[in-house]
């Protein structure tokens, strides 16, 4: 398929994607790239951020929320709990996740591989796939490579990934190796099968394989090598948050990401914290996704340009002030720390709203501002700028 | 006060009120009448339907959503739960609870006395007040009929209430006969008290006397009687919503009323169903506030124009229909019953936040089409036409 052309492949190629993904400019000393992603449900400017949404919802925002206040491109759905609640079967009638969840940008989903991983007793792998009682209903379920690429057309993604298996850490080379291999063999087997059904289904979404590997270099370069004959729209790095010290995350990105191909989007899953994201845009990553705004927004912890706010300290009791006087969202240009810290120990839903509207703000807008400095050709000087910034400590 | 002019007083009369009260239009059947209320914070236009924001927010909704969405022109907070919590000097310091929770729009307060009253084993009620029992950490407090003003008064409340004291029912004629003589004597002490106040602070709210007297038609009449001397802004009849059948709330409220100033406001507190508000406006009541439309909404029953929609049922899994197909608002605009469905059983924050804002606007669309039946002469005949819509039982 590809081959023709090294770096953007034909037009004749690009017509037979799911996404198509351009790089606008590149920084000349760092590997950080700035991009657009071509979706079925739109543009989404890279490096992009995205919102988790895991059962159809970002917890305690509406879409309009997303769309109107945030401007959020790409949201992503986890599979595990929408196979289990309310099925897959169930969303495809009513038109997909988009019809479903009223969403009527891009949506990317996870293979429910991560999910079922940090499963532990409740799940048996074999070379066919995993098998895994519910954290619901404790009923049997099977997830093949197949299968989970069958799902997620049901669910109508726009970007799908395959079946993987990760590893925890720490984790032995002989084991992270096993699951490396299971990886790229069950990333070959949704392959076959997604080609299959893209015959009948040619509006179907983008399949990402998975590079696994654990925390070993030579593995992680090994599994990426395998999984470019592939082919694909773009390729994840997966396995990343899994209990490691965050320079290793940050030191498999960089095996991986050179045996990556330069035209196609590179998703790191699954990171990470503010002052991370431009760490891993300098390693040529354009995509990276983390439960952390919306989770420790509902624990109380927001994240400002001055470092973490957290807002049940008692000094932020009669504090009048915005969380960040340098935001612009919603809640920090309506409502103090006080009324804040008010609502989260009235333990007051309006808590979590008006919380994760600020964090996914401040992810997005530190996201811009990354994307800014990589067009106008100064992003090492903006990396070293925020590297200088202490980070001050919870 | 009054008197110069029977129905309406003099401007020199109406400069001295905190809310001045406008009567637009009367039905000649009926006792409904459609007013406008005249508040430091706005005009709010009668029959009002008034949401109830306990802690300083409507569960799950933000202020933007009741203005924008909603139209929300008049709020509830309680008096009880926010002396409690934050308490009322820090919401003064941050400028009473308009600046506190960034509300621009009217709010009313009720005395707390409702709420202590419910605490049954944590209180003790006396000549000079009740001394209570904070239901989060079991330290004691007295609420006076002064004090009671005074914490409201540090909120900034637009409309105060008295301390009251309220029955239970049943209660003999004894006992809501004491209850009645000591909420009128302490309407009398909250007003000596707060008249002694406002020259000092001109710019504070009005205050409520309560109407109490059981389930008793000669003690509420006797009760209205004597409070009407205090000429107060408006008048609440309270006590009701206390476990008593639904036709005897509206027999107290049809014995109260009469005794009632025509050019007064009428507040009937904690009432009722969709279909009770029509029954209230037909019997002269003027404002209602009640936490049914929300609390029910957090519990999955969702008022329609169609009766009640109890979400979890096994019905409503893959229905693609909207909540109600009448209604405008938000909710029914964008969401299938089978993705609200899914949000219920998922127990997802978004839930609460889309199921309340659509029977807020159920609440509220039924309080605009009884003003304008009002102001354009059916009123019996909408009477007549809800009455004869079969209420499905839940």
């Amino acid at each position: 398929m590809r081959g023709v052309s090294a770096d953007r492949g034909t037009d004749y190629n690009r017509s037979l994607r799911a996404i198509t993904f351009e790089v606008v400019a590149e920084c000349p000393t760092t590997g950080a790239r700035a991009g657009i992603l071509h979706t079925p449900h739109g543009d989404v400017e890279t490096p992009v951020f995205i919102p988790v949404g895991t059962q159809a919802t970002v917890k305690g925002l509406t879409p309009r929320d997303l769309v109107e206040e945030l401007d959020v491109r790409l949201l992503l759905a986890n599979t595990y709990h929408l196979f289990l609640r309310p099925g897959h079967e169930l969303i495809r009638s009513c038109g997909g996740l988009h019809g479903f969840m009223n969403w009527p940008r891009a949506i990317l989903t996870d293979s429910g591989g991560f999910q079922v991983f940090s499963l532990s007793d409740l799940r048996k792998v074999t070379e066919a796939g995993v098998l895994f009682r519910s954290h619901l209903d404790g009923d049997e379920h099977l997830f093949t490579p197949e299968s989970t690429v069958d799902v997620q057309m049901a669910l109508a993604s726009d970007i799908m990934m395959v079946l993987d298996e990760c590893v925890g850490y720490p984790a032995t080379h002989e084991a992270a190796r096993e699951a490396m291999k299971r990886t790229t063999a069950w990333a070959r087997a949704a392959f076959a099968h997604y080609r299959e059904r893209r015959v009948e289904a040619p509006g179907a979404g983008a399949l990402f394989p998975i590079v696994q590997g654990g925390m070993y270099a030579d593995l992680r370069r090994e599994c990426a090598g395998e999984l470019i004959a592939l082919e694909a729209d773009g390729y994840a790095i997966g396995g990343l948050s899994v209990g490691e010290p965050r320079s290793l995350s940050l030191e498999m990105v960089e095996a991986v990401v050179p045996g990556l191909p330069r035209d196609r989007p590179r998703y790191a899953m699954g990171v990470g914290l503010p002052e991370e994201l431009p760490e891993y845009v300098a390693r040529g990553v354009d995509m990276m996704d983390c439960v952390l705004p919306s989770r420790n927004a509902r624990n109380g912890c927001l994240f400002t340009s001055q470092g973490r706010v957290i807002l049940k300290q008692a000094r932020y009791r009669d504090d009048q002030g915005p969380v960040d006087p340098a935001c612009g969202c919603y809640t920090c240009q309506n409502f103090s720390r006080a009324y804040l810290r008010h609502l989260f120990q009235a333990g007051e839903m309006l808590f979590a709203t008006l919380a994760t509207l600020h964090n996914l703000r401040r992810y997005l807008d530190i996201m811009r501002r990354i994307r800014h400095s990589i067009l106008i050709g100064t992003y090492p000087q903006y990396v070293e700028s925020v590297r200088s910034v202490p980070i001050p400590q919870e």
